[in-house]
């Protein structure tokens, strides 16, 4: 799957992930009336409501990216009907040929993240049967339990040929107050006591982990392990792609949450691949930015797609020009 | 909601959490062959199974404990049936009074966690109406992403009089690759180059930042933001017991993870409170064991309920003895 991701990112000529979480603050009144008015102001009005947001977003955009990442909390919320909009979206993207990276930060113990590894990725058994559940193509996942509770995620990827991307650096203000604590590695001469220096950010630890997962588990050039790191942090994202060379890295937080085209050239090799970056709010809800208004509410879905257009040329010219 | 916990600890003499993790493996096959037979070998058979298993499981033991623990992921991995079965869980161990603790683990940047809270704690907003979608009394949750990542479910807790339970130290082999990871605090004077010394581990920080949720959000003598620390580091419960007096911690492990009674008495204070020890396989699937065997797979719930009680016994002689 990685390899089709590289494949479409080259196509399209666009290292950009589409971001599906749709708030329904974000949902053109037109929508939301037409769904509620068919089922009312309920979980499943809502849920409707995403996902025909969804279609027409996905109808715009699907030639011009070559993935879209929806956030499951955004569907989870509103409960079953939440999750059927989030199957429904999964499945149709899927359709138009995209590839589906579901953002689920998923990470448990072994036994338990072996079920979420069957049920996003791969397929879970009944009886004599096989069954795939969600069956999305990467998922994000949460590194604190350490290897056991990555393991059986990257195994499911080993036999599906489907793909990670472990969280290392968040995009998040406080993204900082556990993965930036400098850390003592062993590889300094130890203090007073014997105790080592805490020489290195936690941040960097997770990410060796990564390098070394990502170099067992080779789609081509890339490995099928990648990492997330966030755009808002774009030294520390420097460093990160010197530590973890074969991983794709999945960069989320530009746009409205402040990254910019130039902050992301470190990010990718001088190939031009190796990162993709994500956006959501600034793409699926650009009719509500003063840039893209003139567009109006009834046409969200082509402001969208300006917005693609617009971003894809920002990065490129970040990356020519460094 | 912490306070209904405790009072039903007290009043069934068992600080004991059923873990209602139910994989198909320990469902028994009369209940499977029934289920298949109307739904086939399918993901609705598979959700059908399970919720007909965890019924009379809980028809078993709803007077003998005080909470039961759905791990989401067991029914995650069936897709939207599966997701239906965890549903009607919920609703149903409501119904007869337990405490529901959603072994969830989730986390995310705060717009998410938002989500999640409002989905999983609260309640969320369609038009002018809201709705409450899973509806737990407790989560679990994971720190990676710091405190915008938490304080979202905070909120919920507060208005909704819910209560989290935040992972420090989890009971799985490799926790330790990153959470014992030994951090530089700068309370110790620096190091050459005014670099810190690696002076605490990692889950102490975190620790500590759980204390400091918890004594800002008091349920009454105990607060309702509390911890999960693995049975199968005793020592480090220890240490934890003290770092996060006011925080009650929930502790697997218990069982078929390793921990045994004597390992537990730590993470209790002198009152005899303080934590809830989580058993899922070595109770839900006890009649599997040679020691409860003599019940047979038609009394699987009989067997759940014995070995409730033995657990009970356990954990009380444990508490008496130190």
């Amino acid at each position: 799957m990685i390899n089709k991701l590289i494949a479409k990112i080259k196509s399209t000529k666009a290292p950009i992930v589409v971001g599906l979480d749709p708030m329904l603050k974000f949902v053109p009144e037109h929508i939301k009336k037409k769904a509620f008015s068919e089922l009312g102001e309920t979980l499943e009005g809502a849920a409707e409501a995403i996902w025909l947001y969804n279609r027409e977003l996905v109808d715009a955009i699907y030639d011009i990216v070559p993935a879209v990442k929806p956030q499951i909390a955004m569907y989870e919320q509103f409960g079953i009907p939440g999750l059927m909009a989030f199957k429904k979206t999964v499945d149709y993207c899927k359709g138009k040929g995209l590839v589906v990276i579901a953002d689920i930060k998923r990470g448990d113990i072994g036994s338990t993240s072996e079920a979420y590894a069957a049920g996003h990725l791969g397929k879970v058994q009944v009886g004599s049967r096989y069954h795939y559940s969600f069956d999305e193509d990467f998922a994000t996942v949460n590194p604190y339990l350490g290897s056991d509770g990555i393991k059986p995620f990257i195994k499911v990827c080993q036999e599906e040929k489907k793909g990670l991307f472990i969280l290392v650096k968040t995009s998040n203000p406080s993204s900082g107050e556990f993965q930036d604590r400098m850390v003592a590695t062993g590889t300094q001469a130890g203090g007073a006591g014997g105790i080592a220096f805490g020489d290195r950010p936690l941040y960097e630890i997770v990410g060796e982990q990564v390098a070394r997962w990502g170099e067992e588990h080779m789609g081509g050039s890339y490995s099928y392990i990648g990492a997330v790191v966030g755009a808002t942090y774009p030294e520390m994202g420097k460093a990160l792609r010197r530590i973890m060379p074969k991983s794709f890295i999945l960069v989320p937080g530009y746009g409205a949450q402040g990254g910019k085209g130039k902050d992301l050239v470190h990010f990718f090799h001088e190939d031009g691949l190796g990162a993709i970056i994500n956006s959501s709010r600034g793409i699926i809800a650009a009719y509500q930015q003063e840039k893209y208004a003139s567009f109006g509410p009834e046409h969200f879905a082509d402001a969208a797609r300006a917005a693609v257009e617009d971003m894809r040329e920002d990065i490129a010219d970040a990356l020519n020009n460094r």
